[in-house]
Formats: structure tokens, sequence, C-alpha cells
């Protein structure tokens, strides 16, 4: 006979904290409670696999489950010294979910089984307090009723009022033992009358109504739904605990409370929680009276009682009991418990939640406490919640009206006025405003504006718009693709629902949750801390991985550097196209009419490109730079509207119809798959080889005038014909050789490739003959093998995630069978030609934890990603090595 | 000492016509024909090999050269009877060059080489004729001095001229024997004084002046612009042949001639050619004399004089000797000769160019003939060359004046008058007018216009852009791309340089050559004879891959399986959306606001897109249909301009503004990688519900009504993911089965999908588990393979090709190492899911030869293409099969 239901308590149990998959997560831990010697109400786990069947097959339960059950509840009776439905000596049964994975909230729980009129009265002598006794009595029928027989609760809370009008009455509490005693009668009215059936009073009965309620609710709407957005599988199922009933509201030496072992906010090694006298669970919660500090300690005025100070004993003996728990799960718990007439009981022991700040603080000092490993700290911070600790935050304490939600393009919190125009953000600013600039969407043209802005705020564009990368790169706070926002760029203001913000107006954006509030909420900024440093170390001390980071400017370059940036994996050079008057020259040089046009327009660019490189190596002093050729495609420097182009005609001397004609024969159907990249190159080779000559004078010059060494690797895009590569290097090898003569200065220079196209992959041993190093531009070539466009695929793709056509947006976390397959592809025929081939990845997926571990796996040399990302990177890295680690162990 | 010069003449050769690589064409042919006994004047070949060391070493000859030509020349006056620089009876030499391939006018070349003062007399007494050598020693020094000493030719014709007034006469020919002689003096001085050197008069300076400058011309500007025009390489160098000189000039019994074994034209088996008594060789070609025919039966009118009358002994001759050479040569041949005093001297023998017309005719006729084998006659037709015998053509007599040249992208000539809009080219057409529709691009709201026109002009887009496939599809003539066409479309013209071209004016397009000629040319249709029928016969019991067509309506349905189509590979369903008041439905539902709403619009569009099926399954009677469902983004379905929102907002009564909105919203930057194909199946459902309803309800109908069986093979577009599969299979089994169940008859029905996105070809394994057919969309998967976007790429696609960054326009032929290297993949994982998975392709390459050879090499099922290339595709799929046989065997 299979065995289906797991008794616990008494110092024992059969099951453990091993066997979630079999007794969910609540029903292990009590378990393991049990069997470590703390008291814990005794009980009963009914296994997944009875949930799986009982769906499968129509409601029935397997064979010999009843019997099962039966000598569960045998164990449970001979260990709380009470019997099920015994009128003089009545044990009552809470039953509850508890799924693999915790789903709070999301299915049903019954309390108070076994209350019926046989048994009240025994219990009434067992607790000496009839009130108490009648009012578990009508709330169980109130409960079971509604969640078991299918009750409007409504109609039970019409039965109240009327009573309390009645005895001209207002609260609850003032409702009398006898008052209670009818309100129980009048729902039992109530039952027959509106379902047609008698409530049951036999005990057995309502416990197996309550499995079954249970069990039900793993199918209920809202259940279904909570697992599809947390991608919980339909087939793992809940168990069901039954347990016996303590009760922290018989008087005043009972209590209820929750505690975490270490401070979940700042991760301090101190006992933190709340708790109330004569009380439920719930009461804690609710807040309708205020809880009070567990310990002396955590008192915030004098007037408080905290229950080392009123229950000194049982106050030891829980401390006794958390430390424990905490020496044994190794990790810091979340505990709850109940003290009935003087006893205590323990009801639920789990993985305490925490801030990643008190995530690294706890983690670095149970490795000084000898708790854990090194390696076991670095496993536990999750590495996207480093993000917290980089970005300044909303004030957690500070009230707020969300009046729109984006989706969470790049963390932090931004607070600013309003503006529409990147222009209005800088003339703004020049002012000494903060601003948020509200946009359709941005384009390069809107940089500068995005750099003086405190945060972005978008209509249109996925996490990865144009908005998103360079917010994160600029790690400025930014909030994309909010859809609910109408923007009327004439009247200068935006429309949310019924609310209106006009130019000016202050806004709080939350770009971690995606969140768009009025008004101007405070901020903090999150310390990093001295265990925040301990930790990274051990993780640099463990990974293989090498990360550098995205980065186009010098400030950029420095934040990484602090950060621990090893190097720039991808240094664009477009943004130096905009900036200022050098926009003027790269206009000339597109609309020049011949080669001789062009270098005179490209020379007017040099110096001041030059200038940018150097400020960039000077940073980065030894370590490698890649500097990614021009790549958009030139239609993108053009002016757009009418108005601009009236503009530039005017500034620069060319017939407007000249410049719009000009537009019109660069204006491309789709620009994604266009004239860009290394395409420009092969067309216009005089561009790339005047950026190759900005950047070897520049690291010439440092080298003559400052010392510094700067490792120029440049890098040419879009290549998906070896060909491209081999022309194109020609042309850079060629100026280099050329500058290096000149200044007599032996720079070293390698030349490669982006990765971001499938045929470059596919043809990645034809390419490498070409290339000293290939990087994985893994957002186009995402956009390639799938075949979506980042910019119009947010439409499409959360429905994609939502309806598991996908399990994960394949632009935040690369998708592993077709990208990454196309990645190993790259990697393996690569170093077919060249074993020692360098390879990395600047994607934005080069700064996403699943990303970097699938990197280390392929066999990466290093990731890069924006600034902000590169501890995150570090310690994904680092997880790796680990998770490689304990799987060939394994 | 390697061998470098190989002799011929006198009935045998050191050479043969295997030896091409060496002795390039000319030279191995001369060779062969040598040692097959036909008579050629002697002469030496210096091999190839000799020119890549000469460029090498800096203008350096490999030791042991000048021995060995000293003894090829030795041979050459053994053989004729004469001796270089001998002054009594002295050997004239011709030195030319002889590439792998011919290289027409490219390189130099140098006649007449031996003549000097001392070799004159000899010369004119062996001849008789003084004014014959002192003509030809003037020219000599013309040549020579200005071929290889670099002397300025046009200070000769100045010299001419002077004389020529001097003397007081008007032609070359009343210049006496003694003025060609003083000529001779005056252009010596002239080159004295001009270089400052004699003209070299001793003969074997001059030899080795005439070899060194054919060997330099090899490397001359245009000779290297050639190689790269037509991709021959740079390293394979040119031979150099030194053959003794005849002359057909020297008197009455002298002529001149070339000649075709068959008709070159029609491919009848006549001798044909033409002739000149007392001439050289130029003067047939250069059309100063009108020259006669061979033969009596190749006279125009009885004036004339044939060879076979006036020189009946030697054309007998000469009839054995072509006779020879073709049952040698196994083919038609295009012959030279030479008449020197009597005697016939064969020049040269080479594989004639013929029509497309003729080389059907020939093949077929020479395999009764017994001349070569079914199998041979199928390998020599160039598929491509199909496309002559089936578009009507422009009559080749007709003069003309192109205009403008854009891309040959679909062949056929059009004849019609100007019109710029669809809507104009229906009007035009309802009142009778033949148009011509001139666009800067089409679209799918062109469909129309473009059906009821003649042919379609672009001025933007490639050889796959909209307008080509679109009117490949039609087997309508179009030409794409024409950059210098500038239309103005408010003033309906158009102008090409100075001129302008307004509605109504007639033009004629040239859809094979991509030329746009002014007024009305006369067209030709080419019958398709007996022997094309007899060819493809043989072709079709050879080749093992299917040939399905793309065809979208039943008239092209039935022109396709005429052309011998075996299914339809590819039917799209969107123009069934465009016709008539459907477009109004397709509107009333991209409207719509919810699902309801989208279902009665599609439930108007329903019995209409029925009936289409209907027409097709019927056609295509026994034979699988593949139908595609709808696939482009719904945006293509609303209106663009102003006016036609207008228009539509008035006709449906939904306010313009609700239109634009709704066209903003659905507005995509990279279309081609948004909200289309499959993706918008898993956002409405209901849409492929409905289409998969009209197929299944066609089928069923017919069944009942007709008895005609159909093969509904249901196509989803643009998988990427094996979930979407998985999903929309199941809708449309759904709906087959409902439909199966309501008519109670059986169809039998697969589901499919396209392999057109990387990411399909890499998951081929998981997506094949849902599919019972795959068809490659080449079109889309080079597009994302390469990440060139069709519509854009031409601007620098072209380039690309003509740099040699590409062998060829990979929407052309498909690229075998990166797309085609994804197709293999896809192959070989769908069937490792599934062994006898069916697998075709759809796309453009589909009826492309190189392409369907590739597609038999990786072992698809079939191809599909568009109806009027689908005998190309059978031909080039037989011919896929001998090649492999041969390779296999070789």
């Amino acid at each position: 006979m299979k065995k289906f239901v797991y008794t616990f308590g008494g110092g024992k149990a059969e099951g453990s904290t091993t066997m979630r998959e079999a007794l969910g997560g609540k029903g292990a831990d009590l378990a393991e409670m049990s069997s470590l010697g703390v008291s814990v109400p005794a009980g009963f786990t009914i296994s997944t696999e009875v949930c799986v069947q009982y769906q499968d097959n129509d409601g029935k339960y397997p064979d010999g489950l009843e019997d099962q059950v039966e000598k569960g509840l045998h164990y449970v009776e001979k260990v709380m010294g009470a019997k099920f439905g015994d009128p003089k000596n009545p044990l009552l049964l809470s039953v509850r979910s508890g799924a693999r994975v915790s789903m709070p909230g999301m299915m049903d729980t019954v309390l108070n089984l076994g209350l019926s009129p046989q048994t009240i009265e025994g219990l009434i002598k067992k607790t000496g307090n009839k009130r108490f006794v009648y009012d578990s009595y009508r709330r169980f029928i109130q409960m079971y009723s509604n969640v078991v027989m299918g009750a409007d609760g409504e109609h039970f809370e019409k039965i109240i009022d009327e009573m309390k009008e009645k005895k001209g009455i207002k609260l609850d509490v003032d409702l009398t033992a006898e008052d209670l005693g009818e309100l129980a009668n009048l729902f039992k009215a109530k039952v027959k009358e509106d379902l047609g059936k008698d409530f049951p009073d036999d005990p057995k009965e309502q416990l197996w109504g309550g499995i079954a309620a249970v069990f039900r609710s793993w199918n209920s709407k809202r259940a279904i739904d909570y697992r599809r957005i947390y991608s919980i599988p339909n087939h793992w199922g809940t168990a069901v605990n039954v347990q016996a009933m303590v009760f922290g509201n018989m008087g005043e030496d009972c209590a209820t409370g929750v505690a975490f072992t270490r401070d979940p906010s700042t991760g301090e090694r101190r006992f933190f929680g709340e708790f109330l006298i004569n009380a439920q669970g719930e009461d804690v919660v609710a807040g309708i009276r205020t809880p009070q500090p567990i310990n002396i300690a955590g008192k915030r005025d004098p007037g408080m009682q905290s229950m080392e100070e009123a229950m000194p004993a049982i106050y030891k003996e829980l401390e006794l009991i958390y430390k424990k728990l905490e020496n044994h799960y190794r990790d810091m718990q979340d505990i709850e418990f109940t003290i009935q007439q003087g006893k205590l009981w323990m009801l639920q022991t789990r993985r305490g939640k925490r801030t990643a700040k008190a995530a690294v603080k706890i983690a670095v000092e149970m490795v000084s406490e000898g708790l854990i490993t090194k390696e076991e700290a670095i496993a536990r911070i999750e590495p996207a919640s480093l993000d917290q600790l980089l970005h300044p935050m909303i004030d957690p304490k500070a009230p707020r009206e969300v009046v729109a939600k984006g989706l969470p393009a790049s963390p932090g919190a931004a607070v600013g006025r309003v503006v529409f125009t990147a222009e209005d953000a800088e003339m703004w600013d020049e002012r000494g405003e903060k601003v948020i600039l509200v946009r359709l969407e941005t384009s390069p043209d809107d940089i500068k504006g995005m750099h003086v802005s405190q945060g972005i705020l978008t209509a249109r564009g996925g996490l990865t718009s144009h908005a998103a990368v360079v917010a994160r790169g600029m790690g400025k706070c930014c909030v994309s693709g909010c859809g609910d926002v109408r923007i009327n760029m004439e009247a200068k203001q935006f429309s949310v629902g019924p609310v209106t913000i006009r130019e000016g107006d202050w806004i709080t954006l939350n770009g971690s949750t995606g969140e768009v509030m009025t008004g101007k909420l405070p901020t903090v900024l999150p310390e990093l801390t001295g265990e925040f440093g301990t930790i990274m170390g051990w993780v640099d001390s463990v990974r293989t991985l090498k990360v550098r980071t995205n980065a186009d400017t010098p400030v950029d370059a420095e934040v990484a550097r602090k950060f621990g940036a090893e190097g720039i994996g991808l240094c664009r050079t477009e943004h130096m196209f905009f900036e200022g008057e050098r926009i003027d020259a790269v206009r000339e040089m597109i609309l020049a009419s011949d080669l001789d046009g062009r270098k005179k327009a490209l020379y007017k660019i040099l110096p001041m490109q030059k200038g940018d490189f150097k400020g960039i190596f000077r940073v980065m002093n030894g370590y490698p730079v890649t500097v990614r050729l021009l790549d958009p495609p030139l239609h993108e420097f053009l002016p757009h509207t009418d108005a601009e182009i009236q503009d530039l005609s005017k500034k620069i001397g060319v017939p407007a119809e000249t410049l719009k004609s000009k537009a019109r024969d660069l204006h491309e159907f789709n620009p994604m798959l266009g004239h860009r990249g290394c395409r420009l190159g092969i067309t216009f080779p005089e561009i790339y080889a005047m950026q190759v000559q900005a950047i070897m004078e520049a690291a010439c010059d440092l080298k003559r005038e400052e010392d510094i060494t700067s490792i120029p690797e440049i890098e040419i895009p879009l290549v998906g014909h070896p060909n491209e590569l081999k022309q194109l290097r020609a042309v850079c090898d060629k100026v280099c050789h050329d500058v290096i003569k000149k200044t007599g200065i032996e720079i070293k220079y390698t030349i490669g490739t982006m990765i971001e196209l499938p045929r470059a992959a596919i043809t990645a041993d034809e390419i490498a003959k070409y290339a000293d190093f290939f990087s994985f531009g893994t957002n186009d070539l995402t956009q390639t093998t799938f075949g979506f466009s980042r910019d119009d695929a947010g439409k499409f793709l959360v429905e994609y995630v939502n309806k598991h056509l996908l399990s994960a947006d394949p632009f935040v976390t690369i998708d592993r069978n077709g990208v990454g397959e196309l990645m190993r592809i790259g990697v393996e025929r690569g170093r077919r030609t060249k074993p020692n081939l360098e390879i990395g990845i600047c994607g934005e997926h080069g700064g996403e934890a699943q990303s970097v571990m699938f990197c280390h796996e392929i066999g990466l040399n290093y990731v890069s990603c924006s600034p902000y990302r590169v501890p995150i990177a570090r310690l994904a890295a680092a997880q790796a090595v680990l998770e490689h680690k304990s799987a060939t162990k394994g």
C-alpha cells in the first residue's frame, strides 16, 4: 500500500524538510521541527500525490487513504491527549493547504474542525471560557459553510449586524457568549435555508469536507491564475496538513507572534519580531491591535511591553528554539508561534525573506559564525537583488499614489518635474531644475536630454527599447512602455485615466517596479556596506568569467571601474557623433556627394572623437577597451520633423528640399535589417578609417604624454560574411600601421567582430580567420534568430510570456535553445579555427544572472554589461562556477 | 625542365582540348583540331603558368622559356615551309592571348610579326602582291608601335590623312604600294620622334615584344575590370598563342569566313555561315562589305553568291571538316576559317552560343542522331534560359530607344501606356487600354492594378521586392529598382535624364534585361516546340525532386499545371483579403474592439474565401495544396494616405481619427520582424479558425458535389518556437474535426509549418513534433540569417556582389554556407524526430537552378516556384540527379 499520510508531533515525524515534493513546504517543515524536538501541535500531512489523483479521478481518493487518515488521526489524538469528536475532551483540527512553493492566500483553509453541539460543552469545561468556545463555533460555521459548502459569506455578516442592532451594540466584542451561541444557531438555519442541507455536526464529515475543499481549491480560478503568473506547474498539486488546533486567544496566559531570527531589513543579528497577548495569528497581521515587540531591544518606546518582559520564561524557551532552528537550517528563519495557556507551540518556520542588504550581511556574518561556507554565502545572494543596493530607492515608508504602471526598465527612483522634449530637459536643467523626461519613445537625438534628467518615462518600447538600454547604461531610472500614458505634445501634458499631468508637475518614478506616482516622494540612498565588499571579494576569487562594462563615456567607465569592471566590452561610438557641433559635421558628411566631401567632414570630427577615446582610455588604463565602429543607419543622424529640417537648412545653407530628398533616399522599411553596421563601413570605408585613426592616435598620445597603457580592441559590427571582415580588417590594419609608423609608438591593438547575426554564428569558423576576438551581440542576435523587432515585439511578447509560449522574455534572458544554440555553434566553430579565440558578450544579457551563467557554461571569456550591473554579473559568474561544481560532483 | 611551350600544326599537336587550364581555350582547341588532321596554321602555345610567373617576378620569364620558344619556332618553320626573318621565304606570325575562358577584346593581339625591310622583298616575290605586302607592313608598324611600344595611334591616322590630302585622294584603297611604303617610313620616323627609339626590324625582338605585350595586357585595367564583373580569378593568367599568319586578302583565290554547324537561332540542322572573298576576318564582322552566305541554302536573294557556288571544292572540304568537328566535339560548333591562295585553313572552333530554343532543338536532335545521350541533352540546357521560351519577347529585329535600365525582375516583354496608380490602371483597363503601372514601389494594395497591367516598372526595390515577386507569380513582365526613374505623382509623369514620360505615353519594358524603352515595340510569342516537350519528358524521368508551384488563384494554378506543376507548394491567402468587398470586412475586423466583433467580420469573409479555395482545389484535383494562413501584419490592410482614410471613414462610418489612431497603434518600426505570421494567429486565433473552416468546407463541398479530391496542407507561417505550432495546431485540428464531423466527409489534411526563421531551423527537432511537413521559406530565412531586409538591401547588395563580397545575390541563389547550412540543420533535426517528414521549399529560390540543385542535395521532397519557373525547376532537378551521379561516379 502506497504511503499517503505522514504524521508529525510528539518529538518525531514521518516526514522531513527534504520531502517538500510530497509534503509541500509547510508539511515538510512541520515534520522537520517535530523531529528536532520543537513542540509542534501534532498533525499529519496528506501528500500532493493524493491531490493529483483526486483531480485526475473526478474527486475520488486513492484506495487506502481513508485508513491512513484514520491512523493519522489516532496518532494526533494520542500525542495531544484529546479525541476528535469526543464530547468530554474534544480535539479540534485545522486543515490547511501546502504546496511545494508558497502560494500565499490562494488556497483554502478551514479551522476549528470538530466543533459541534456534542463537543462544545466538553470544550467549555476544558477551557473554562464559554465565550471563546461559542465565538469559535460561530466562526467555524461561517468559514466551513462558505469554504466547504459554498454558502454566501455576506449572509452571515447581515445576521451579525441584525443581532447587534437588536442588542443595541456596536462592536463584535460586546456580543456575549449567549449571543454567539444564538448566532451559531441562526447561521445553521441560514445554511439549511440557502443550500437545502444541514450543516454537518459529524466531525468526520467535517474533516473530509475540509480536506476535499483544500484539494478542490488547487484548481480555483485564482490559484490557476497565480500559477500561470509564477510558472508553477499544474501537475504539482498541493498537500493537505491536518493539525491539532492551538489557541492564543484563550486568555492572558495565551499569545501569538511572528519573528525573524535576524533583522530582515538590515540583516543585523538580532532576534526581531512582534507578538500579541490573548490573540489569534490573524490579529497580529490585521493591525486592529498594535503588536508589541518580542524583546526589550525591539521596543520603540518605553510604553510598550515586550514578550521578554511579559513572559520571560517562555521568551527564553523561544530563544532556544529560534537558535536551534537557525543553526539547523543554517539560514535566517521566519517563524510563527502560539502560546496556549502558558505552553509554547511552534506553528511554522521557513526561510525568511530579506532585502538585498540584509541578504549580504547575513550571508557574510554566517560565514564568520562558521554556520555556512563562503561558497554557500555566494550562492544565497540573488544576483538581480543587488540592483536594490546600487540605486537610490523610494523611501519605503513614504505614502504614495500610483497612477500608472509601465515596465521596470532601469531600476532606482527618480523624482522630478515633467518635461516633454530633450531640449526642454536641457533648458530646465540649466535653470537648476530636476526633471523627468516623458516621451512617446526616445531616440539618439534625446541623449543629452536624458543625461540631464533624473529619470525617463516612455509610453512605448520594451525592456530593451532605446530608452531602457540607454537609461540602464547611464544608471538612470527609467519606466518604459507605459501604455496608459497618453501624451499630448502640443499641450505639453499627459493623461493617465482621469489624471492629467502638465509640464512642470512633480512626479516620481520607481524604475524597479515600473510605478509612476504623482508628487515628490522622498528617496533614500542605500549604503554599500562592508559586507558587500567582503562578499564581492569572495565572488571574485571564485569566478573564472571576466566581467567588463558597456560604457561610452569616461563617467560611465569610472562608475563601472568602481563596481569592479575589468575592461570595456562595448564602447559604442555613435553617441560621439551626436554631441554638440559634431552632429553638424556628421550631417555634412552624409550630404556630401563625393569621397572628398565626406573626408573633409570626417576630419572635423576626428579631433573630437580622439578626445573622447583619450578620456575613456585614461580611465581604463591597462584594461582592454572594445570600441565598436559606427553601427546605426545614417538616417538616424538626419533631422526628422519639418521644423528641424528647416532649422538645419538655415544653419548649413542646404535647401530643405535637398535635406528631405536625402532623408527619403535613406529611408528604410526595416532599418534594423538595413544599411548599417559594417555595411556602412563597406560603402564608406573612410568613416571607419577616421574612427580607427582617432582610436590609435588617442592611444599613442596617452602613452607618450601620460604613460598610460591603452588596449584598444577594434570591433566591426554586424558582420554576416567573412569577406566583410576581411575587407574592413584590411582598412583598419592599414590605418593602425600608419599611425604606429608615424608616431613610432607601438600600441598593441586587436581587430575583431560582433557575432550578432545567425549567419555569423553559423560561419564562425570562416569569420574567425580574420578576427582576433568575437563578441556576441545578443540583442540583435535575438532579434534576427526569432525574427522579433525589439521595438515592436513588446505588443505580443508579453502575451507570449503570459501564455507560457515562452518561459521568459528572450530580450531579458538568453533563449538557450535557439539563440543560445547559435552561440554554442559560434563558439565551437570559432575556436575550431582559433582555439584561443577571445569571446565575450556585450548584449543586454551580459548583466542578467541566468544569461551570465549560460555564458560561463559555453566557455565565454567575459561578459560585458552596463556599469550598474557589473556586480550582478560578477556574482552570477561566481554562482555559475559553484553550480557547475555541484553539478559535476552530483 | 618544365614544359612551357606546346606546338601544334602539321596534323599533330602536343596539347589537346582537355588542357584548357594550361593552354587556354583557344590554344587547346587549335591543338585538338590539329590532332584531328584539320589543317591549322602551325604554331605554339606558351602556357598560362608563364603568365603567372611573369607577373610574379616583375616581368622575368622562367628559365628555359627562350629555348623552348626557339624550338617551337623551328617546328612552325618546318611545318609551314618558311623561315621567320628569312629574306627570301619569310614566315609571318601572329601573337594572341587565350585565357581559360573567353575574354573577348580584353587583351592584346599583334599580327604580321616578322615583317621588316629585310623580309619585305622576299614576301613580295612569294605573294606576287606588292601592295598587299606594303599595306601589311604599315599596319604592322601601327599595331606594334601602339600595342607593344605604347605609341599614340592617332598620330598615325594624322599622317595617313596628310598623305591622302597631298595625293588628292579620299579612300585608303586608292593609296598605291609606293604610297604605303612611304607611309611605313613616315610611321617609323614618327615612332623614333615620339618614343626616342627605333622601331625594331629584328623579327626576334618583335616576337618577344609581342609576347610580353600580351602577358602585360592580362593586368590592363579593362581586363581586371572584366574579370571582376565575371568572377574570373586573377591568378589564372593567359596563355599566348604564336601562330603562322595566313591571309584571306591576297587575291580572288583568298577568302575568310565564320560559320555555325547548326542554326544558332532556331537550332535547325543546317550549316549556316558567311564569308567574303579577298578579305580579312575583321571585314566579315565590320560590316563595310556585305558578307555572302556560305551555302546556297543560306541565300536570301538570288543576286548573292555563296561559297558553295564560288569555291565548290573548298566548300566540300569545309563541309567535311565541320562535320568532323561537330562529331568530335558532339556539340554545335562556331568555326572560323581563312582561304589563302586556294588553301583552306581553320583558325578556330568553339562551342557555339545559341538561343534557348536552339539549345533545346539541338540537344533533342543530337540524341536522335545518336551523337549524345539523353542525360547529356538534359545537362546541356541552361535552366535559366528556358525563361526565354516561356514569355513573350520583344521582336529582336525592332529598332529601339533604351532610356533607362532597372533590374530584370520578371522576364518577358510588356508594351502599354503609362499609369501611376493601381486605380488608374483598373480604370484604363476597363476602357480597354493596355497599361504599364509605374510606381515608386508596389504594395499589396496595388495587386488588382498589377493584375490588369501589361507590366510593372518600379523605381525602388530589388529582384525580390514586392513588385518583382508578385509579377513573377503572375508571369507578368516587371522591371524593378530602376533608380534613374524620377516619379512626379502630382504631375502624373516621370523623367529619366532629359526624357519626360507622361501618363498615357507608350513605353515598352523588357523584363529579361531590365530595359525601359519609349514607344510601342512589337513583341513575338515564342512557340513551345515539340522538342521542348520531348526534353521535359526526359527531365521528368530523371528527376527525383518534385516540383510544385506558388499559386494564389485558379488561373495561376492552371498555368502551372500546364507547365507540369505537381501540386501547390505555397498558396498565399492574404490576397484573398484584399479583393473587392472583402477588404471592408477585413478592416471591420481590425477595427473591432472585441472577439465577437472580429468574428462577425470574419464570417463575412468566410464564404468568399471558401469560394477561392474551391476554385484552386478544383484545378489541383488530386494534387496537394499547401495553404499558408494569414501572414502579413494587419496594418497592411489599412489605408495609408489621408484621402484613403477619409474615404474609408465615410464608407464604414468610423471617424477618421479612430482610423488614424488604429493605424498609429499598429505602426511598426520593422514590420518584417513585427506582429505577423503565426504571431497574429496566437493573438487572434479566430482568424486562423475562419481560414481553416473555409479550407475544409471547400474540400468537403467539392468531394460531395463534384467528386473532386482535395489534399489540403495547412501551413502555419513564421513559427520560431515549437509552442507556437503546438498551440495553433490545436486550434486548426479542432476546426478540421468539427467540419469533418458535421459533413461526414473524411478529408485527409495535414498541418505543418514554414521554416523561415533561424530559430525554427535550429529547433527543428522540437518543431517537428507538431508538424506533418516543413516548407522552407527562404525569402524570410535569408532576411533573418543575413539580417538583410530585402526591401532595403538593394542599395548595398549590388555593391556586395560587384565587390565580390558575395558571389551571388542571396535572394536569388541560396547562400549555401549560411542560409543553406541552416536548412541542412533544419532537415537533419526535423527528420531526427520524424524520419519521413515531408520537406519542401517555397521561397523564390525554388525556381532558381543552383538553388534547386542544392535542395536536391540536402534531400528535400519538393521545390515550389512561380508557374513560369516550373519548367526551369524541373530541368534543374534533373540536372541535380545527373550531377550527383557523375560526382559519385567520379
